[in-house]
Order: structure tokens, then C-alpha cells, then sequence
């Protein structure tokens, strides 16, 4: 090509990802099983020899799954959260993770506090951001998380007369939530629960060793136990005397509305998982070595659905089910 | 635990991707690498020996990235195919996808169009859904991509006198789009070029053997290209009456506005790639052999930028770039 240059034009960089491209420098993490990370049409990652590769996406939007008024760095730290709980009910080791964020428009300061309650997160994994996309639109986020595992805990293999656990307390998100919304004198210090739920990614590690089912409570434990009974293909019977509730809980729901949140409104992403009853030891000791609370709250039966029991033995229905995004038409 | 059971409650499945679930019986593919689907709270997945995870995440927002008049249809094959785009131009196999996606309310009859179209595409390059997200808020579409990869091409591998070249036509979507918006009757069979681009999977796999970079065009040739230009740490000289232009694209266009839609609009998803000179008879085979236009539009360099040449030698200087979605404040 015979040419005479006058004019260079220099093109600036502008890929989707550009915005968090610039602000990625707060990532501390930088993996040996990245092979190209983000600034390429794909990342290109190695998995360990002999494991598997397990993925969940979950995808928060404003003013559904958080408060319009979240802080951006709450709002960064729960959308990997939630992520993480997904590879920890599977019992996998976090790697990496991709982030497709829009946004109405590109707030850099809002931005910055984002990235830094997901950095905050992921540096507690050892979670690499790889890639994603940034576009604009109404606020939403989209996580997908990639961890390794040898033998998955799925939600389909509890077996008559395992016992049922759950770990930590239900309904403190409930509390949390209530926070944004009611009295926040009292309850300023519950919205962590909400807005920065741990995963129990180490629990879920060691439980491949001696679950036969696990999930983690996202949607409230009648929805969550309810797919373990479903796809097992089993039912359960819980004591709701043993439901795990924090001071904090049963300070402020009265009695008549004791269980509902801590049943139905879900976020506490908790793991709920079955076990052979004679493995109860091992769950002791495993609640001991995390100094994580771990309560048997009943049994996996072979009948159809939950049915729950109170002190006097008598059986409860719960109208409400969990947390459900569409009632189809 | 003693009782006398009475009433059964029994709990409905409400999954966030039940909605999905209720229609994923339209997917024909179940991959042997596919351990867990859809229905856990991870996917779990095998990768075959040898190769490397190639992952891309794009995401379509309604009123952005496609017009908010597209059929369902169009937009599930135009979710699926950018992202496939993605994983041809680092030259994988795809074989797995991720899909989560935000919608207004839960129209079962737009779901089983927009599934259609994603499907159809789907069958076609043997890729399996494998999870996901439902959620309810403006409608916009994540797409994860998944593939193999043994060797990837990067951008950022192009060296100085390599020859580029670019696959197909450049332009058409431009076209597509604007049936959308002037006269239809002239431009209506160009809608496709836009609403449902060819992801050139066959092409990025022949080109691990003989490019040394490769990008696809999603933001417009001078954004692109551009990419290659700024990671390769190179320059870029391109011969503007060799820009391959369709028949359609010419009788639309003035000679004024010839080359702006053609090198600025972007979402043509064709691939731009470099490769060594002595190899330019081998593209010429490939293009022979998937029967599609491969054309070399000039040459890297060792300057800054891209310089743009016209049929007299003469510098042109484009002040638009490709589509950028934020202006960082």
C-alpha cells in the first residue's frame, strides 16, 4: 500500500467493560489459573485436573432485591454474596467470577463503592473478577461465580430419616430489611444482615464429605427445604421449636408472627442440608471447628411436602411460601 | 420427633428460574459434559482434558441494544449469537450458556419466542443451557458463553507488517437497524442483518492455526480494530476502498456518508484478524472452504492509531468512534 500519512488518528480505548476496566486496580487478587483476564473478548482459565467446574448466576435489581436507598458498597458486597452461597451449597472452591452491571449513568463514585464491597468479598475468597460487560440501563447486577469441585452437594439426594441442619440463624435479614423501612433506631445494627450476608463457603467445603443434600436459604427455608423434598423426592417434618432465631430476632417479632419471617422471607443464605443420622457427631464438631451455630431442626420422611410441628406437637400450615419473582400467566 | 400429623402442606417449586424451567423442554441439547443443569443451585461441569475455559458475558438492554418493536425472537438469537461472537473470536467451541434475564411481567408467549430464537441458534452450534436467573424489572438479557479452548486467539498478538483482514460485510447491521425506523419496504430485508447476526464460530476455529490476533466487530471497525491496535501495542493502516461493502449497503448509502455506518456502527459480528503475510493463501482456502468473503483491508504498522487511506492515498480522518456506552463523568 503506497500511501503519504498526514493524519494519524488515534483510537481510544472503549470496550463495554471500560468503566470498571479503569477502576480495576482495587482488585488485589491476580490468580495463576487466569490465563487472560479481563480486556479480551473472553477470559481464557485452567481448572484444576480433576475437578469439575460449578457456575451460578444470580442477578439483583434495584428496588427487587435491594432498597433503593442501599449503599452502593452493600450493594457490591451481597450480589457476590449471594453468589458465593450458590458455590457453597454445591461445596466448591471459588475462582472467578464475571459482572455484568447496568447502570443509568456511569457514577464513578458510586462505582468505586460498589467495587469496593465486592473487592472487600472476593479478596476473602481469593475470587478473581475475569470479565464482564457494562452497559446502561436501570440499575441491576448480574454475577456469575466459577468454583471447583470434586463430588457436587446437590439438592437431590437426602434420604429418609437423615437429619435435617441449618446453619446460623433464620430471619435476620427479615430484621435487616425492616431496618430500611421501620424504626431505625432499633434496628440500624441488623441491616448487615440484609445488606452483607456471609456465605458459608467453608461449611459447604467440608459438608461434600458427610451431606447427602445441601441448598442455601435464599428464598425462605419452606421454598428451599421444599426443593430439597421435591427433587429428593421426599418429604420433611420440622420442629419449629428448634428453628434457629437470634436475641435480636425474637425481641422484636411477637409471638403470633414469630415464624413467618424467619420461614418465608428468605436472604439469610444460610446452608440447609440433610445428613445420615449417624453422622450427628460429625456436624457437631464441624459447627465447633467454624464456631458457626448448626441446629437439627427435624427429618427427611418419605411423605409428600413440610410439615411442621410446634412445642405441643400439633401441626402448623403456613399460608406464605417463600419469596417467588412471577406468578406465571 | 413424636407427632400426629394433620395437614400436609406441600411446597410449590418457586426456583427463581422456574419460570424457564416450565419451557426448557424446548431445548433439544443434552450435552455428556453436563453433569448438573438447570434445577441446582449450581451447574456442574466437566472440561475436556487438554483444553483451556474460554467465558464471555454479554448483556442486552431493551431500547439500547435492540429496538423495544424486535420480536421476542429476534432478540433471544441476538442474545445468544454476540456472545457466541465472543468465544469464535478467541476461537472456542462453544458448548454451555448461562441466561439471566430481567422482565417486566411473566409473558409466557414473548418467553417461549424469545426461547425459540436463543434455541434455534443454540441447536445449531450443539450449546446447552445449563442455568440461570429470572427476575422481574426492565427487560435486559446476560448471556454467559462458555467454551473450549486449546490455544486462544488473543487481541493482543498482531505484529508490525501482519495483513488484516475481515470476514463478510461490514455495514449491513447499520442497515438492518435502520429498517426499524425509515422507509421498510426498502430496507425490510436487511432486518436480519441486525436482529440476527452469524456468530463465525467455524471461521475462529480454522484461524487458531494461522492468526496471530483476532477480534469480533461489535463496536465498529475503528473501535475494533482499534483494540487490536492498543493491546498489540502496533498501528493499523487500512485501504478504505477495500472495506467489502454489500450490494445493499452501496445502493443505500451516498458516496458522502459511504464509509461512517460501515466503520462506526458496529454489531456486524464479523471477525477482524491478523495474520503473517507469507500466510495469506491459507485465508484464501479458508475462505474458500466455509464459503465466506474474507478480505484484507491493509496492514499493521509500527505508528499509533489507524490511519485510513482513500482510493487517492489520501488520510481520511473519522471523528466518530464506535459505540461507546459511557461517557465517564
Amino acid at each position: 500500500m503506497l500511501h503519504s500519512p498526514q493524519i494519524v488518528f488515534t483510537v481510544k480505548k472503549v470496550t463495554e467493560f471500560n468503566l470498571i476496566y479503569n477502576h480495576i486496580n482495587t482488585q488485589s487478587i491476580d490468580r495463576p489459573d487466569v490465563l487472560t483476564g479481563i480486556g479480551d473478548d473472553c477470559a481464557i482459565l485452567n481448572i484444576p485436573e480433576g475437578y469439575s467446574l460449578a457456575v451460578s448466576m444470580d442477578t439483583l435489581v434495584c428496588g427487587v432485591h435491594f432498597p433503593e436507598n442501599a449503599s452502593a458498597y452493600s450493594i457490591g458486597y451481597k450480589a457476590l454474596a449471594v453468589n458465593l452461597s450458590d458455590l457453597a451449597s454445591a461445596g466448591a472452591i471459588p475462582a472467578w467470577i464475571t459482572l455484568s452491571l447496568t447502570m443509568p449513568d456511569a457514577d464513578k463514585f458510586w462505582l468505586n463503592d460498589f467495587l469496593e464491597g465486592l473487592f472487600a468479598l472476593a479478596k476473602k475468597h481469593d475470587v478473581q473478577l475475569i470479565g464482564g460487560d457494562t452497559t446502561t440501563g436501570p440499575l441491576s447486577i448480574s454475577i456469575q461465580a466459577h468454583g471447583f469441585v470434586k463430588k457436587a452437594l446437590l439438592r437431590s439426594n437426602a434420604k429418609v430419616d437423615d437429619l435435617i441442619f441449618v446453619s446460623g440463624y433464620l430471619g435476620d435479614a427479615a430484621l435487616g430489611f425492616k431496618a430500611y423501612n421501620e424504626i431505625p433506631t432499633i434496628l440500624d445494627g441488623c441491616k448487615a444482615r440484609f445488606d452483607q450476608p456471609e456465605p458459608r463457603v467453608g461449611l459447604g467445603l467440608k459438608l461434600t464429605r458427610i451431606a447427602s443434600s445441601c441448598i442455601d436459604i435464599s428464598d425462605g427455608l419452606i421454598s428451599d427445604l421444599g426443593h430439597i423434598c421435591e427433587q429428593s423426592k421426599c418429604g420433611a417434618e420440622v420442629n419449629l421449636s428448634k428453628i434457629p432465631l437470634s436475641e435480636e430476632y425474637l425481641s422484636y417479632f411477637t409471638k403470633n408472627d414469630l415464624y413467618k419471617q424467619a420461614l418465608t422471607f428468605g436472604d439469610d443464605y444460610e446452608l440447609c442440608f440433610t445428613v445420615a443420622a449417624d453422622l450427628e457427631s460429625e456436624v457437631l464438631k464441624l459447627s465447633k471447628s467454624l464456631s458457626l451455630p448448626i441446629t437439627c431442626i427435624g427429618k427427611i420422611t418419605d411423605s409428600e411436602g413440610i410439615q411442621f410441628f410446634d412445642e405441643n406437637n400439633k401441626t402448623i400450615l403456613f399460608k406464605q411460601k417463600g419469596y417467588e419473582h412471577f406468578n406465571e400467566s
